[in-house]
Formats: C-alpha cells, structure tokens, sequence
C-alpha cells in the first residue's frame, strides 16, 4: 500500500487515504516522491470543478522524487536517480502528434497523471502519494543542484505550460513579449521570457507586484488598470502570454499586439471572456490562440533549459496537512507563487 | 466636373451628384471607370453605421477602368490601357508596414478610395463616378480579357479580402480549407482555394446553395445547421476563411481545426461573436486570426494569378439607378453574388 491524500467527494476536504500502485513492469520506473508542486488544476479536480472528476481523487502532477526501482527494459534511469513527472503518464503514442513529440495534443487524448482513465477504467492516482510508477517514456530527468529539489517541482507544469508557448511563437533576442498575471504561471513566465532573451512587459492588476516582477525579469511593468499605461504600449508586442484564467477583456490586451503578433491564453475561466471584438483581429492580422502544457522532449528541454540558466520556481513549502489551507490561500492569490508539498510529511 | 451617385446624409437614398477630380499630377493616372462592383462596406458608408461617413459620400472601391491621362513621371500606365483601383489610394510609405508592403496595415492609417481624408482634410470620393484619378502606385494593372472586366471589378476588394489570408496562412496542395458562407466574399474564396490547390470544404446553412458551391470548386459542402455533418468534421481541417460577417459561434467552427489550425476572420459582425471557449484554442493550439483586404502588391499577385486561372466573379450588372434595389437585394442576400455598376449608365 502507498500512502496519499485523497479527496472522496467534491465537498470534503482532502485527507489521509492508502492506494495500490502497480508492480513496475519491464518499461516502468518507480519514483519515491519527494516534493510535489500545487497546481490550480489540483483544486478544480478535487472540487469536481470541471464536472470529470473521478474519486476518490488524489491530484498532484507536479512531481519529483528518486528512482527506487526500475524494469528490465529501462535504460535511461537506475535507482538512485533523480527524476521528474509531469502532467503527463501515457499517450497513444502512434498518432500524428504523439509521432512529432507533442503527446499533449494526442488525438487519441493523453492520460493524465491524475484523474486519467486508464486500460480497465481505474483512474489515476497522482503525485500527493508517496510514490508512483510511470513508464519511462513519460519521466523526465532533473539535472537541476539537489537543495533546489522543491522548486523544481512547479517547472513540471507551470514551467512548461509557459515555456512551450514562449518557444512556439519564438520569443527571443529582438522580441517584445507580455506576461500577463503575476501567479504560479506568470512568474514563471516572466523568468523564461527574460531567459530566452525578449525584452518582457509584466501585466498586473496589483501595484503591490511592480517590484517583484522586476526582480523576477521584467524590463517593464505595466498596470493594467491604468489606461494611460496600457494606451502608451498600443501596437508594441510581438507575443503576448496571457497567464489569467478570470475573465477579462481581452480586446485591452489584443490592442497591444503589433502587426501579426500573436495572444496565447494558458488559462481557461469558468465563465468566458468577454467576446473580442472582430476589428481588434483584421486591423493588424493578429492572432487570439491557446497553448496547453507541453510534450514530453520540450518538456525535458524546459527542464535542463531552466537547470542551465539557474531557473527554479518562487515556493512556500508546506506539510502534506496543510493542504486544505494552502488551497484556501491560494483562491486569494495567497501564495508567492507556488506551494509545495514536502511528500517526507505525508 | 466629373458625374457621380452619392449619398448627402445617413438616410437618404443615393442619387446623382457631381464632384470634382484633381487634375492629374506627374505621378498620376487618371481613369475612366467602366465597371465599378457593389461591397457591402459602401452600404455600411452610405449609411453611416460605422459611425464615421464623411458627407457627400461617394462609395466604391471594385474600380477598373481605361486610362485616359498620365502624369509625366507615370511609366507603367500609358493611356488606352485598362487599369483597376481597389480599397486604397494612398499610405504613408515609411512605416514598417508600408515598407514590407503591407500599406493596408499601414501604421499611420491608409487613405481608403472613398471616405478617406486627404491632406487638408477633403474627403475621398469612390467609384460611383465617372472618371477617378488615382497615384499610379495604388493602380493595378488589369491581364483579363476585355468582355470579363465587369466580372473582375469585384477581385478588386473581394478577391484580394480572400486570397491575402489564403496565401497567408498557406491553402495549397494537401492542405485541407474550409470556406464559410457563400456570398460575395465566400464565392471568391471557394474559387482561389481551389485554384491554390487545396482541398476545398464549403459551409453553408443555405441547402439550396450545395450545388452553387460544387459549381464554384469546393470538393465537400457541409450544411453547418446540421450537426451530425459538423462533427463528422471535427479536428480535420488545416485553415478555415470565414467570411460571414453576421454574429455566430465561433466554436462550431473551431473544433473543425487540426492541432495548430487557424480560422482567419475577414468580415465584422455589427454585434460581436458569441465569445470563444479558451478550450477551443488551448487544446489544439488553434488560432483564431483576422485579416483585412492585402497589399498593393499581393493585390497585382492576385490579379495576375486569377487571369492566368480564368477566375472572374459571379455577377449581376445593373444600372447606376438601380444602386438603392440593388442594396436592399443585398441585406436579403438576394445576388449570386455580386452586384455590378456598368458605368456607361450614370
């Protein structure tokens, strides 16, 4: 039996729960968790917020911890190795996308690390356990210095859920990019644009964050609730990354886009945004697109990416027990910017 | 003093007018108009429901004509050939824009052939008139045969509003299209899809116009109300060329693209879209685009490419007294599918 946090129904707090994983097979890797980040999707399934949950449910993909068993077929990884999982345990593996590494856009659909159906029906139990068993194709090496271990976590979702759009539509030396939203996914944002080397605006509603986003890599901060900030930046950006999962308008931000320049939206709100406006496209042939996590190859990329430039995540490390708590903080953006569960607490 | 039809206020039909033409400078060509198509943006002018008609307005931007004066500085145009004026007569011609050709995305605004403020603040008459004199680098040179020229007037703005996003964002051999509606914009863009070489699938929520569209070149009509057609549909098309310009949701039409598909707008509804679900985009990165008529260049490219196609328009001729019928039959979408003035009439 492996020890969890799970939630049993939409309504009760998580708490302790014992689960079975499996026997690794000759290509699975068993991985004791060490650390596991706290994702806003961990909240939406757990609350059944998404209307596909399936309990009991234990959520968690932002996982990384030490080999201690490996199949017979497993070459990249021996015990003793650190290792990482993502949002990710399995694909179809033959279709157009999983062919070209982007196993996220699966046409045959991803199994995710948690709430993912799996062959027989089970569903998957993810990383607020103190173990799990994944195939090897879907973990990802850690090359990042082991004291960082707990910050790396958070690179295994929120790192690649910004860093794959800001490589998609090539963010680099000579580009102007946008953040916008200062959370787990902002934050991250902001240090990989400025990494990549584009001069990056942050986009906050929030005075009190001017300053970190400049320590965290902003050349410039904007106030987006002021509009004579927002107007002086008309037509300037190549990419906009829109971290915000309200709803908001998105026309203030499409405005801001030069000729051809491109908004991705990495979050989804409950209620739709306000619809844009159709001019705020044909005017300067822009783009209103989304990007969802990352495949597995660009995801390993993000990760010795971020280990070369010394990039982890911002953190507030909590106990296993904390759990209810920290997902109460962070529906008030309480939280600078991730929580992570030290699994030695479970 | 040159004849004309023009609207004098937001609710008066149009009627005769006369207007003056400047006498043409070393770098113009001056034009007698012989044929000039109708756009449903002269209607939108003439009765001021974008909210910035300059009176008299004179409307019509689908120009082709003979050239009956040069500047002494013009040496591409020589009088007796036949010429076109589409939506543009003049840009800045410095910005990054202009420079790279794009003067319809010019950054310090193009000068449109009607409603536009010349220097010293005139407005720009269209071509409801008789004659139009235009700088020779806003005029196209016209490769049709002379007994299709009123069938090419319309390329002039609903041709090149089509092939600029389809040469854009790519249509060609093994790439699958989707057009939606089937008007004056539509039928353009079934014909120069198919021409580009791609597989072409026509939306329509109009039965009675399958054939038209098997007629036109779309190898698949799909009826958009019926769902069962929609989703047989889904997740398969590379690009889809909306062209309707009333209010609809978008999703439908989103869930027909392929991973990284683009559905490019080029018609704005007067009450927004229904919003997009950010689910659309994020889980297939699609992008959903605008595009706004084409370049001086891209508009020559397109001439030339539908003369050497045989492309022309669908069209009805009328008489200039008969613009206010013909108006009214276009809000009924009653015209396959494009009115034309034969300019002989005024």
């Amino acid at each position: 039996m492996t020890k969890a946090y799970a939630a049993q129904t939409a309504s009760s707090p998580l708490g302790p729960f014992e689960i079975t994983r499996r026997t690794p097979g000759p290509e699975d890797v068993e991985i004791a968790i060490l650390y596991c980040g706290v994702c806003h999707s961990d909240l939406h399934t757990a609350r059944n917020e998404w209307r596909n949950t399936l309990y009991p449910s234990v959520p968690g993909h932002e996982i990384v911890g030490r080999v201690v068993a490996v199949g017979e077929r497993v070459h990249r990884f021996a015990v003793g190795d650190l290792a990482g999982v993502g949002c990710m345990v399995d694909s179809c593996g033959h279709c157009a996308s999983c062919a070209e590494g982007e196993e996220q856009y699966c046409e045959n659909g991803f199994t995710g690390t948690y709430n993912g159906p799996v062959a027989g029906g089970e569903n998957t139990y993810g990383g607020y356990s103190a173990r799990v068993v994944v195939k090897e194709s879907f973990v990802l090496r850690i090359r990042h210095d082991e004291k960082d271990l707990a910050a790396v976590a958070p690179l295994l979702c929120a790192g690649i859920t910004t860093y794959s759009p800001l490589r998609h539509w090539r963010a680099g030396p000579g580009k102007k990019v946008g953040v916008v939203g200062l959370g787990g996914l902002g934050h991250m944002g902001v240090k990989i644009a400025h990494a990549l080397g584009a001069h990056v605006t942050l986009f906050t509603t929030s005075p009190g964050k001017v300053a970190d986003g400049r320590r965290l890599g902003a050349d410039a901060v904007c106030l987006s609730s002021d509009p004579a900030q927002m107007a002086a930046r008309a037509g300037s950006l190549d990419f906009i990354l829109n971290t915000v999962a309200a709803a908001h308008r998105l026309d203030d931000y499409l405005g801001l886009l030069k000729r051809d320049g491109t908004m991705a939206l990495v979050g989804a709100p409950e209620h739709p945004h306000p619809s844009p406006a159709a001019f705020s496209l044909i005017f300067k042939r822009r783009s209103l697109a989304g990007s969802l996590i990352g495949g597995i190859r660009e995801t390993q990329e993000m990760l010795d990416f971020c280990a070369a430039h010394g990039i982890i995540s911002d953190i507030e490390t909590i106990r296993m027990d904390y759990i209810n708590t920290a997902y109460e903080r962070m529906l008030k953006n309480d939280v600078k910017y991730r929580f992570v569960i030290d699994m030695a607490t479970i």
